[in-house]
């Protein structure tokens, strides 16, 4: 048994393939540039090529993995457009006389070492981008093939020294059970896909490893402890083929409350529904049992293309989840752009701290046009389905009034060239700056609904990025602060008699149901994965004792108190877990 | 008479001077590289002299402006330490055999020409500091001359294309009359700096001007209209010189209210404060009558340094600074670096949300040694004054409980040593971060102040980076949600019996007066060069009367509309203006 780092939960026993690295090497013939115009042409398409694969890759990853982890891929486009690394790149060629893989085998090598060398973690994942971009771009000048993972034999356990993002998107998930890594940790790109794709992987084996895998060996990847077996006897093989089974069946019988009602023991119910940001992810929404759409993220119909998406399309894609919910509502969110979200078409300023800068409403209040070719769109989409309208970033009165005025003008346009609409539709607002809180009466007398955006909403209260390793630590959604304005929050709305739901990531975590229930919460917005979850949870649950534990929250100091006391509650109360026989 | 833009208010009269344009021819001579080592040493040692001579134009700026505006010549350094922009220089030495000069000049142009094309602002502002830079590392290389200006002439205005920071930095105030530029704008560098300086400066001349200005030609210079006179009249020379002597009466009727009390007509009092950055600052602080220093920004003494300031040299600092005031307090706070302040020898991540991220007390309570040196010295300091003690970005209890646990063992420490302090020193905290309003009670019962530190506290609250030109216009101290959360802090304070102060940019506003009388603030902190205005506006003001009008903003749903009443309440009572006939 070999100790790694367990990165990806779950177990997988089957015969290794060891892949191949990624490195390839110069033909003689092609060291230098013969004629100068022609490795230009030969540089520019390959860039082209590379970023049509790139976007590929991205578009094949959202659909398989439906989040927010794909950005991975916007980072790498952005190397292929980022002046400095095209300049040195040229620069090889034009003064040296080199031929374009030359130049950019030789700049790759340059900005590795750089960046190597400032011993900085951010400027060392900025080196394993370059590394991977520059790889590919290098494939494509010298025509070399992609490689493959053989697909005609027996599902297999992946083995790797080190996996790029663009080497595991590439993956097929029902023929990769588990991967084995020698190097790379939890935090790495890798880790988070793998995550992301529900492949169980232990990696950073290097040190630990005596002789190397080869492939056809027989292997046991423990992904919950960071276990790897090789060569396993029968009784380990027996044993975790147990474990496995009993996975496997928890999943069974999670999948049975599906169609189930989501209800604490004592009768309080709470609308379970499901953040999307895609087409493809409405039908694990349905598959889960979300019983409506708390957030339909519109980014992606945005994204990967050259202009904005006309009120047509955008028209068609709502229409299409809107009919596909039934009578379930449908919250489609305006578009959220800037923050760490980038449009290739629609160039954005360079920000210092761009989540504190022109993003989401703050755009479309700018870009009145844009906007109201979203608004027509949904509109439209309204009269086929239960459909709403959420602005994002809301800060003051004012946003909420002027957005609502580019929405009288969509229903005029609307009317005037007599296309049906919902005219009752039901328009409401994230919470998720500070300032939103704090006015929470004024915003709910301007709104139909609520809903609270979390992550952002911790991020900014706390004034703590999530996204930088230096702090994420100090990111607690379970800040007595945040519970003060989760309550004030709810309670401004209780006031004015309109819903509040939450759809950050707190909505998905089992261990904040009592304070959604003490708080009167009326409906909780999840990844599809989280809702069985949730909702096995919910049915286990008595209403009148957590809102006692809730109570206590309300009345402690520190984030600490809070997350022992809801952890501890938590653990004493995983019936299922006993049940299926999972490890602790 | 020729209309540009007043971008520094004020009036000067008297003989123009043309600034030569800093550009510098490079020698035949020195085209090609003769000795590769010579040609780096030549450049290392050029890049030596340029940041020693900008880490003293740098000190230099902060003791005239005493404000934060030196940060312009941190950027500047860093432009000395970019590894792209290094690398560039040392590749056109390398690979084309250039002398260092040619490859800086080449690296320049490359550079400001990349930048320009990119069509983005940012980038834009970037070109002109590598522009400036640059120049100066080939002033140094080429062996050229400073741009000198004539001392020993009578004062006169400067007249030049355009500034840069560095140019207008070697400027003596008391022999530059006022400016007059072709080029710029009301937010450019050189306008910042004009406006600290108390320089009036007109810019962008270039379109609306027939003949260049010679040297000696009389000029009249309007920063207040935006007005540049060439040979004015007899008559427009006299309406100008009673303008300037009516601006010059109320600068010395202002001084008159130095030693008078802070008081309104009423009876209400409130401290006026001062924020210092530099001991410097202190004697400007005193010479406007603050009572107190409210705000003591430590990080001037770790800038500019190659190594963390000893405990020895911080207590020489603080205790000058205590004894200088006296009786009255000065409320030490300590190191705040991150967000946008950084330090030579102390390497902080690259962050993608750096208001957001590492800094301040999260950084002290990482590095728990250097923070207690910083808290060993405020503490000797406190047996020679009235010293205090404040953490800034404080978010948490624990934060506060873990400051003072490394307080304890400071004093344990001290106690070991033999040295005296105050045992019984006071010690409060920054209200900055949205969450410590959320908590602000629990805060209350571990602090014996509160300060509120409104800039960053409005950045937070509305999610808006005051320094992001495409938001600034969001950026709204009297947003409802701000005026709420000032109140429901000072509400905290009162229930806890502690003193709350108000350190941010709006204790210098007049028109916020109404807010803190209404509110209960007990003392304003700000820069020296507000105290005298504030203390006329309320030695104006009727409590009772002010109470009324903040008790109405308090009700508003919109910035705008408190705003509004503010800015006509305030226009309504300028007494001193019209006493003084000063102009709208």
């Amino acid at each position: 048994m070999i100790q790694g780092i367990g990165a990806a939960a779950g177990v997988a026993i089957g015969k290794a393939f060891v892949l191949p690295s990624w490195e390839w090497d110069l033909p003689e013939s092609r060291l230098e540039a013969i004629d100068l115009a022609k490795e230009f042409e030969r540089l520019y398409e390959g860039i082209r090529t590379s970023k049509h694969e790139i976007e590929f890759i991205r578009n094949e990853f959202k659909e398989v993995v439906g989040g927010e982890e794909s950005s991975i891929f916007d980072a790498h486009l952005a190397i292929l457009d980022d002046p400095v690394f095209m300049n040195e790149i040229q620069g090889i060629i034009e003064r040296q006389y080199k031929a374009a893989e030359v130049a950019v085998k030789e700049a790759i090598d340059h900005f590795v070492t750089m960046f190597d060398l400032l011993d900085d973690e951010y400027m060392k994942e900025r080196a394993i981008d370059i590394k991977d971009v520059g790889n590919r771009l290098l494939k494509h000048l010298l025509g070399a093939p992609e490689i493959t993972l053989p697909e005609d034999t027996q599902p297999y356990i992946l083995v790797a020294k080190e996996l790029s993002p663009s080497q595991l998107v590439h993956l097929n998930p029902s023929h990769v059970l588990g991967i084995a890594t020698l190097i790379g940790g939890k935090t790495s790109h890798s880790a988070i896909m793998s995550r992301a794709m529900g492949i169980p992987l232990v990696c950073g084996l290097e040190n630990n490893l005596k002789a190397p895998i080869q492939t056809g060996d027989m292997l046991i990847v423990d992904g919950d402890q960071g276990h790897v077996y090789i060569h396993p006897n029968e009784s380990t093989i027996a044993h975790y083929t147990e474990i496995r089974s009993k996975q496997q069946y928890k999943k069974e019988q999670l999948q049975l409350l599906a169609s189930v009602e989501a209800v604490t023991k004592d009768g309080v119910q709470i609308n379970l529904s499901s953040n999307i940001s895609s087409v493809k992810e409405m039908d694990m929404a349905l598959k889960y049992g979300a019983v409506g759409v708390g957030l339909f993220r519109t980014e992606f119909l945005y994204m990967d293309r050259v202009t904005f998406p006309s009120e047509n399309e955008q028209f068609e894609v709502y229409r299409h989840v809107a009919e596909k919910m039934g009578s379930g509502s449908v919250v489609i969110r305006t578009l959220d752009i800037g923050g760490d979200k980038h449009l290739d078409y629609f160039s954005l300023p360079e920000e210092d701290n761009p989540f504190l800068g022109y993003r989401a409403i703050r755009i479309s209040l700018d870009r009145k046009e844009l906007f109201k070719t979203q608004l027509s769109a949904i509109l439209r989409a309204s009269h086929y389905g239960h459909v709403k309208i959420m602005y994002p970033m809301i800060s003051s009165v004012e946003e909420v009034r002027g957005a609502n005025e580019l929405l009288r003008e969509a229903m005029t346009e609307l009317d005037e060239r007599g296309i049906p609409y919902n005219r009752d539709i039901q328009v409401g607002i994230m919470i998720e700056v500070p300032a939103a809180v704090a006015i929470a009466d004024l915003l709910a007398a301007e709104s139909d609904f609520f809903s609270i955006g979390t992550n952002d909403l911790v991020q900014y209260v706390l004034a703590v990025d999530r996204m930088n390793e230096q702090i994420a630590h100090m990111y607690h959604p379970y800040h007595p602060a945040i519970l003060r304005m989760l309550r004030s929050t709810v309670e401004a709305a209780r006031q004015a008699g309109i819903p509040v739901s939450v759809c950050g990531e707190m909505a998905g975590d089992e261990r904040s149901i009592p304070l959604w229930i003490e708080l009167g919460v009326h409906e909780l917005s999840m990844s599809p994965q989280s809702l069985l979850k949730i909702k096995h949870r919910l049915l286990n649950t008595s209403a009148e004792e957590v809102k006692l534990v809730a109570k206590e929250c309300l009345k402690m100091y520190t984030n600490t108190e809070i997350e022992k006391l809801l952890n501890d509650y938590h653990d004493s109360h995983r019936s299922f877990r006993s049940m299926t026989g999972e490890r602790q």
